[in-house]
């Protein structure tokens, strides 16, 4: 009878979580058309939720400007990851008081941390489509790519003012499908933002680099912030008399837990994929991008660890800098080897040659244009590939995004922003250049006050001198005549020994290393700039010109492809819609919804991840060396079996980090994994190194999300931190006092 | 609907086979009285067919001496694994035609290589008990530890002298449980072995050390030999006219694999355990002799690396003595490692004192002062551990195992075999040392004759003085006077300085070296050779009286034992039967039977072994390098889907490795395994590194042994060596041509 039912068993679906991952990171309004979907996935709601903004659970959804996180108490309490707040717990750190290394938790509200000037909060609550308002200005531009361009650029920028003065907003206007559709994203910007709770690094990032992105996972990857308003409940600055933000929802940790199989959801704001894109691009980064990252990467790695070596508050201010360096570095390795093993290159090729031949096939020439059109301009792009890598450190916002490493952290950057801020204050405001309009003045200033946090003089001078040293290697046709000239260098492979008197000079006589020097010049005009002597301002006004007609060059192209691009997509669209198959965009720092189940795979023959880790994990870890330095009291708390309450009964221990099939990148760390319910179940915090070639094209086999159990973090918020204050305020004291007589319904404000 | 049954299913038991391994290396007899085991592990055939040793599937089973093996046709036809008879590819080979490299494939009888001096089949065909003779003997031999000794060694000299007298049989008596028990087995000794196929060794040693002892593995670790004997039909040696051997029984391979879960068994020959050993040996284990070998070992290979750099000839001739070197050293630390993980010291110490409490408690006073006095014996021999270890290049085969290494290949060891042949043969042979009779007189002459495939002058020379500085290093009164002097040192820390002069004398003067010589002098007596100047000669006679002084001692120490050893088992088995446990004895290099099933185990906190591998495990793991370079025509024929015929159709590719929770332990390396109808499925070769801590105390959630397929064998005669003939041998020939028209019963003679 066993035998026989075993049989029939067998034949059942009995792991349909095991089953391949849904691809798609969706946009809030396209959810309810996926109702089949969720349905399969196993939600059982009403999908129309999602699309709403103004209700929980989308409401409840922030973002950090980077990192997802969630409201998870009436009064403002934020959940996200440790390691999206490891700038704001440097800012609060010291040489004498590490919190990196030894946690904080704040057991009042007054111990709470506040002052990090680049820490915010912002609050989505409208999606507008404006396509057509930016299409009709692109359409009407002629056909200079500069000219469409700033056409855009002028409807995008008009656009976000008008949506502005509404209120204490911050807007934007989010390009989707490569400009296909415009979307104007209003957002509440909070800037009273404070810690709350962090766990000690050997809790919080257990397992440090060497587990980054790997699987079986340990990692308390979690703390909290707390969003302070002024008395009137709008954003204010930084006082004391600021009170809690009080957010129209929040969410509610599950009291039950996740289980192998169980629906999940992640709501949050991914960075950036690149799905869609050519063949060719996809060549350019697996080829030169990347490889080319990798190798730079570490040489920066390098230089910080030998220019700080022996100097532990040096390397601290650089820690969060390296630790970024690395994770790009094994991020990039991942997609590297992944591409090679699944011979993606090749996939793409096939790809595009049917996308290709079905617009021959359907006699969409035109289309067929656009798309080689697009190629070539790919192609063109090769040319400036290493110039615009080399002088990514004094390059504008939208280089490549690996070159534009610290530019915070240098003195020239500093004057660049201070020049380019008094030139655009001549202009009004709508006409001035994205980046130094009167909105982001606050953030410049921030970026101004806090430079010393993340600036070491001989760290700084290293890493100048490595990036001088490799532009000038570039040929001479490719360099910059005002940097070169700045520099009094010249020819191909030229004397570096100019420089060295150059660089003295700067470290020795520039007034911008001094704070209030360099606060003070956020004050003055550009004619006080120009006329100035200070060898960092006169770099400034050296090279600016020659960086504008780089940044020229970019618009050129850049126009040309606001045209192209969309072309390109609209076809791959209706391509696509010909299958059958649904096209999200890809991920662009938007507000998106991604679903599937809690899940494990098998990352090779012969071996299977299985979804969730356990206490016990934590403890066969544990080597007393960092990263696996787990600290001796929850060693302890472990061997003696704390916390009980946490445990999951089918895996006889608590659960710490679990796996789910989720499509994410990213940006979406910090986000709530959220079960069908809409409540809290744990943090997403990391994808598999497995997962990360995802990111260009969609395995649904090995793409799997990693998040942080929220029984764990419950663990160590009761076993270790002893914060009955935040467990009370989650919602999750003691059982004896955890319910109040009248529970608030989850979701909505007292 | 389909969610409710999806609740039942989740009660059900659906993964018996997830449960712990079956401890037990059971001897044939024990058999019928595991029944309810063996059902229970899900065997429902008669577990009394396995106590006749004159039936299939027993008598299919043989041992290699050192690897089991098993006839797998009526024509002598032996599968066994690679790594089995490496000894003899390497016999084969030349740098001209390397047979390790290449692989080898006879496609005639007429092309099977034959030759190899050291090749053996031993068929078990009788196990009789003579408990009664030996206890008997050393009851009456009085109280000295040397005469219980040798009055044991008498009668069991006596025993296996009567046994052979009756024909060609090769007879010893092997002692369970530490003494407890003696059994006379009676082995045919086949000597006429002959190479038939060996994959490359990048199919047979796929992986090699980095996936030594691991999991995922992709090893095609199988090889076939051929039994020849005299036309008689009798054992003989080497000779063209000789013909195949034509076994009582021999084993069919499985037509349709096996799956997760199935039961399995193997009959082999494990080699040694020590689950039964005092606390103290265990202490001795891990925290000296693993250590010492571990770093000794290590430089061993390092020695043989350096000296034979740059000489691919001198490298091959200690391939196979690095490769056990190796193996030696990654066994040793995965039990270390293991030990220290489970607190194995701990949990030894525990259960003994629960022992001892038991003894205490029952009044048995007698065997607790005899289990006493042995660990006082254990403690003793401390004191001789260093010396033992490091005169063990020139020590007696009783020696500590890792420091008889290569004694074959050492000219001073020959030297040594060649003095102590001559002496013993001027006794009556029963008065012989062991060793040392007329039946062990062949293997002495094969050992002299194969000298030069295991030798190279420099790596021997740089060997020698490694271990000769080493035993120099020891405190002089540990060191023996007569090696000394040879050596021309004396004190403590003496000057090496004489030494060099020594051995350039020996490496240039000894014609020890030449194989007609050293050859010649085994039939010169031992007046001849105690005359002559022969310089490794002159060694030999003057350090044996130490090295007899030595072996007296571990005579003394060895015959205490032989009372002591069986009072503490019997009081074990005692105490473990008060509890409702079987007692089987540590594995002594006899025939075994050890069951279980097919199935995976978790290695760690959130990782599972899955029980398969597959084809696409070793293309994905390929990467032209070795040990991972699988034959590019091997690539291809995975890529273009060869040989679907062995597909696993749950798997959906061709199984290659597969995991069994089986007992099992080295030696056991080729035993066949089979299925619950006694067909073979696959080879055993191999444990997982998780596993070799079992050697002390059985992990019964750890322990894994790790098989190869048959299938993956079959497709790998068919698509790689063309192999028709030895596939239509075995009955794996095309389906087609499979079946003749009146297929012979499985396992009998036609």
């Amino acid at each position: 009878m066993r035998r026989s039912l075993l049989a029939v068993l067998m034949l059942l679906p009995l792991f349909p979580h095991r089953s391949d991952a849904v691809e798609g990171m969706w946009q809030p309004h396209e959810l309810p058309a996926l109702a089949n979907e969720l349905a399969a996935a196993g939600f059982d709601g009403d999908p129309a939720t999602f699309a709403r903004l103004d209700a929980h659970p989308m409401n409840a959804i922030v973002s950090l400007g980077g990192c997802s996180a969630s409201f998870v108490s009436p009064d403002g309490l934020i959940a996200t990851n440790h390691h999206c707040v490891v700038g704001t717990i440097q800012f609060h750190s010291t040489a004498g008081r590490n919190l990196l290394r030894d946690g904080f938790i704040a057991r009042t509200r007054g111990e709470e941390l506040a002052g990090d000037p680049n820490a915010r909060v912002f609050v989505t609550d409208r999606i507008v489509d404006v396509t057509g308002r930016v299409e009709v200005a692109i359409a009407e531009a002629g056909d200079g790519g500069e000219a469409i361009f700033r056409a855009a650029e002028r409807a995008i920028t008009g656009i976000v003012a008008e949506c502005e003065a509404e209120g204490p907003y911050r807007c934007e206007v989010a390009s989707f499908h490569g400009g296909a559709s415009y979307r104007l994203i209003r957002q509440l910007e909070i800037r009273d933002v404070r810690l709350v709770q962090a766990p000690p690094e050997s809790i919080g990032k257990y397992g440090g680099d060497i587990d980054n992105w790997m699987w079986p996972r340990h990692t308390g990857d979690f703390a909290f912030l707390r969003a302070y308003v002024g008395r009137d409940g709008k954003p204010a600055a930084h006082d004391r008399r600021n009170v809690p933000y009080r957010p129209a929802s929040w969410l509610r940790v599950a009291g039950n837990g996740v289980s192998e199989g169980d629906f999940v959801m992640v709501v949050g704001y991914p960075g950036r994929t690149s799905r869609w894109r050519l063949a060719d691009e996809f060549d350019e980064a697996a080829t030169w991008s990347m490889p080319t990252g990798i190798r730079e990467n570490r040489r920066l790695v390098e230089i910080i660890r030998h220019s700080t070596e022996g100097r532990p508050d040096a390397a601290l201010r650089y820690a969060s800098v390296v630790a970024g360096l690395e994770n790009t570095i094994k991020n990039f390795e991942g997609q590297l080897e992944a591409f090679a093993r699944r011979g993606t290159a090749a996939a793409k090729r096939a790809e595009e040659a049917a996308f290709l031949e079905w617009l021959a096939g359907a006699g969409r020439e035109r289309e067929r244009a656009d798309v080689e059109a697009l190629r070539q301009l790919v192609v063109e792009s090769r040319a400036r590939r290493a110039r615009d890598w080399y002088v990514g450190w004094i390059a504008p916002p939208n280089a490549p995004v690996g070159a534009r490493f610290n530019r915070e952290g240098s003195v020239l950057a500093a004057a660049l922003d201070l020049y380019r801020i008094a030139i655009n204050r001549e202009r009004p405001d709508p006409e001035r250049e994205p980046g130094y309009q009167r909105r982001d003045e606050p953030r410049i200033r921030a970026r101004l006050e806090t430079f010393e946090r993340r600036f070491d003089a001989k760290a700084d001078r290293a890493l100048l001198e490595h990036r001088i040293a490799r532009y000038a290697a570039l040929p001479s046709a490719e360099r910059l005549p005002e940097l070169d000239a700045w520099l009094g260098i010249g020819g191909d492979e030229p004397d570096l020994g100019p420089v060295r008197a150059r660089l003295d000079a700067l470290y020795r006589d520039s007034r911008l290393f001094d704070r209030a020097e360099r606060l003070a010049w956020l004050d003055r005009d550009r004619a006080a700039i120009e006329a100035s002597g200070d060898p960092a301002l006169r770099f400034a006004v050296a090279v600016l010109p020659g960086l504008e007609r780089i940044e020229r060059e970019y618009r050129e192209a850049a126009g040309r492809e606001l045209r192209l691009r969309p072309a390109h997509l609209r076809a791959l669209i209706a391509w696509r819609d010909s299958q059958g198959l649904p096209t999200y965009a890809d991920a662009n720092g938007t507000l998106r919804v991604t679903f599937g189940r809690v899940g494990g795979y098998r990352p090779r023959d012969g071996v299977e991840y299985l979804p969730f880790t356990t206490l016990a994990g934590v403890s066969a870890k544990a080597t007393g060396e960092a990263p696996f330095d787990a600290p001796a009291r929850q060693l302890e708390a472990i061997r003696a079996g704390a916390g009980a309450r946490w445990r999951d009964p089918s895996l006889g221990d608590v659960p710490v980090n679990f796996l789910a099939d989720l499509d994410i990148t990213g940006g979406n760390s910090g986000s709530a994994t959220l079960n069908a319910r809409g409540e809290l179940v744990g943090l997403i915090f990391d994808m598999t190194w497995d997962s990360v070639a995802s990111n260009w094209r969609f395995d649904p086999a090995m793409t799997r999300s990693i998040h942080v159990d929220a029984r764990y973090l419950g663990w160590v918020l009761s076993e270790i931190d002893g914060a009955d204050a935040l467990l009370k305020e989650l919602g999750l004291a003691e059982p004896a006092s955890r319910q109040p007589a009248v529970a608030p319904a989850p979701g909505t404000t007292r």
